[in-house]
């Protein structure tokens, strides 16, 4: 049994520094890491990407609407084909980086208001997996399942991975709870690294309201970007070792 | 007997428009495509390398300081290091592009005050080197004779190629004269043809002093950001053919 | 009888031009300057806001969501509190401009998507009206008339100035036809300066199915970003004083 | 006897934070806040303005060249016109910010590189001291004494502060020890809270290579953007107070 753990990473812009990276390089195995758009400068994406590789980290593309400011989390009504294009130019400014770093970019996860926004929107959904496809038809991507993106990228030929969220609640029908409602985010190590290990094994977990529900999927989504959110990883990782788990990039079958 | 002339193109960005793209595209043989960091958003970027690619023009890096609102006319003093990963940044999003296009960057050039700040700044000269080295050494470069960025190019063992200006005054030594001094700027489509074919002929031109001068140059930088500009550029090119050099991209001996 | 005439100005960025301000200040009266979030750099700032105390065109703040590469049109979904501050930020920075141009600004105009959007947007209308009255309660709003816009900016107790569109069509309840349709956009100087003589009498003009409707403005919007368009200006400037209606700016009033 | 703290406040931007601005805020006597153009967004530059009115702390205007990339540390060759337009937009800014918090701008600081370019370079020294003289002749600015900028303020009839570094070396001149140089940079607490106390008091300290020099100061600038800074700051402040030295802002005796 194997599974892979991915966080977000190369989240630093010039002077700021957001999240734990070294640490969270020698847990997971695959890095969303950030392209420009919403962090992420051309000497962050050097140094991520020389780091991931040096790790063995799984290298992705995490592409984001054009929004510094707000961190790429607010929803913009971008049209599709300009969408593309931002998406095509994100990944081949990262793609200059993992080959210097003798790698390669191993998938294309959307950050942010895009991964919410293209869970339904299916114009932008059809928008980043036509980039994708234009760019490299062998790049896998990893999103939500049901989502239209996944749907879309589906039907586009696209190779898709699932993903579950380790600290997120999730609703009776397999989504996520809003963050605006109570308890949608987990906080207690040992409950999240349990569910992770039912998620990794294929065992049903507890919804919000009890219901047990089923979430597959090929990664667990960990953030890092709290001291105390590198502890639950390290919890996740330890749990899933301890009980046989392999931890292993999804993306790494097609290299 | 042979030439190349290369205009600085895809300089639009949003909403705002700069140069008849389309008319120069059918003059020029080299086209300095906008990377995004002066000029060129993403679906400029796709626009230009497919019309360049339609019209056999080749696409050169354009590479900038990160400087919109100065259009990267501002000398900035970028640390060598980040310099480097800037240039790399731009490299890598415009190659995603020409690739769509069904070609690749055939050439890099560095724009405006990296440009005129690489002919004395030993240090960025060898930072846009380095970038040019490690993403494809390949990769040919165009720039000032006698420049430290020539000069750091061939120690690098990039391919060089040296570009004259259509338009500028020279100095007795072979540069070009500022443009704070009187003649600076050459206007009239005639004189520039004439000189422009001297240049193509291997043949000496006037310098502002009367001095005779030899300006070698496997390019001709013509402008086309004015109307009267691209009459200019049409006037030279029509000369030059007329007098049976013909007009060839540089960069193609090393498809 | 009298009425007023706005156009969008000042909307250059560094080397990019866009539209003919000299023109256009030499025939409206009330002058929607970029002030730096969709376009218009500190320079522009202060030469458009200059012209226009020159003129004697009052000024408008023409805040904006903060996107230069999509120039303002792409909706964001900016949280109330943030938007606020964003459209004090470019309250504060064109009011400096006004001020040494010896004038101050008369009003706000929302720009383009953000125009749109409070339109219905609830709270983003309300946040607009928030950052008006915080930054001078005294500053009258220009929208479009039904909108949530004036109708936040009313309760809040703000001077409201209903504005018509001198080439758009209207639907027979007297909102804009979107631009998606056919016959959106007129292009008729001679009809559409008919339309715009019967909106400052307070004529009923004809919608978009043939229906006499009542456009009720304080102000009506010209562009002026193509030359035809500034050809239309003038005709509609022409054809109201030939007519007899004075063309003076609405927030004149209150000063 | 009396002297002003002064530290760099309000530098976050979008989802970045860095500094400790809260306890800062309850021990220096004048901010220097971030006013967009290196960092500070509108929402950050709204709570920064808010926190120092509420502890009476200083709001000074922290200028930049328009570098978010580079945090206004790379110096930019920005044409004097357009600098001194720069400079407006950013104080008209951050002024609507104090208007809101029921305060006001009291003086003005440049940033980073153009702080240091400042000291020798004429023309963007002259640039600055313009903004300031057209936005408000009777605010003070602060400044490296000896510097270009502070002769050009003086110059130009306004009030000009000179401050003096906490925690750097000294010349035999007077002039900072570059960064680039070993002892560059004082750590010791003591050391340096001992030194405070000689310059508050107008008594000599030990320059770099041993000479007693005068280092006259208005204000001591001190940095907080590390855990171990921020201990210093303390360190200085207590020992001030410990010795009688009165810690108020210098702009207070302009209000």
């Amino acid at each position: 049994m194997r599974i892979d753990l991915n966080s977000d990473l190369g989240e630093h812009f010039g002077r700021w520094e957001l999240g734990d990276d070294r640490t969270l390089l020698s847990i997971v195995t695959s890095a969303n890491v950030a392209c420009g758009f919403h962090a992420g400068d051309p000497t962050v994406l050097r140094r991520t990407t020389e780091e991931a590789a040096e790790r063995g980290v799984a290298v992705g593309a995490h592409v984001s609407y054009r929004d510094l400011a707000g961190f790429g989390r607010r929803f913009m009504d971008v049209p599709p084909a300009e969408l593309t294009n931002e998406v095509v130019y994100q990944l081949g400014a990262l793609a200059a980086f993992t080959r210097l770093a003798g790698d390669r970019v191993r998938y294309v996860k959307p950050h942010g208001a895009l991964y919410n926004a293209i869970v339904h929107h299916q114009e932008q959904a059809e928008a980043v997996v036509t980039a994708v496809r234009e760019f490299d038809p062998d790049l896998p991507v990893l999103g939500l399942p049901g989502s239209r993106f996944l749907e879309a990228a589906e039907k586009a030929g696209l190779r898709t991975h699932r993903e579950a969220f380790a600290d997120r609640a999730y609703t009776p029908e397999g989504t996520l709870v809003s963050r605006r409602e109570p308890g949608a985010v987990l906080h207690d190590p040992e409950a999240i690294a349990e569910r992770c290990l039912r998620i990794a094994r294929g065992e049903p977990v507890t919804a919000v309201d009890g219901t047990e529900i089923l979430v597959e999927a090929d990664s667990l989504c960990v953030h890092g970007d709290s001291p105390g959110a590198v502890d639950i990883v390290r919890a996740v990782a330890a749990r899933l070792r301890a009980e046989g788990i392999e931890i292993l990039p999804f993306a790494e079958k097609y290299v």
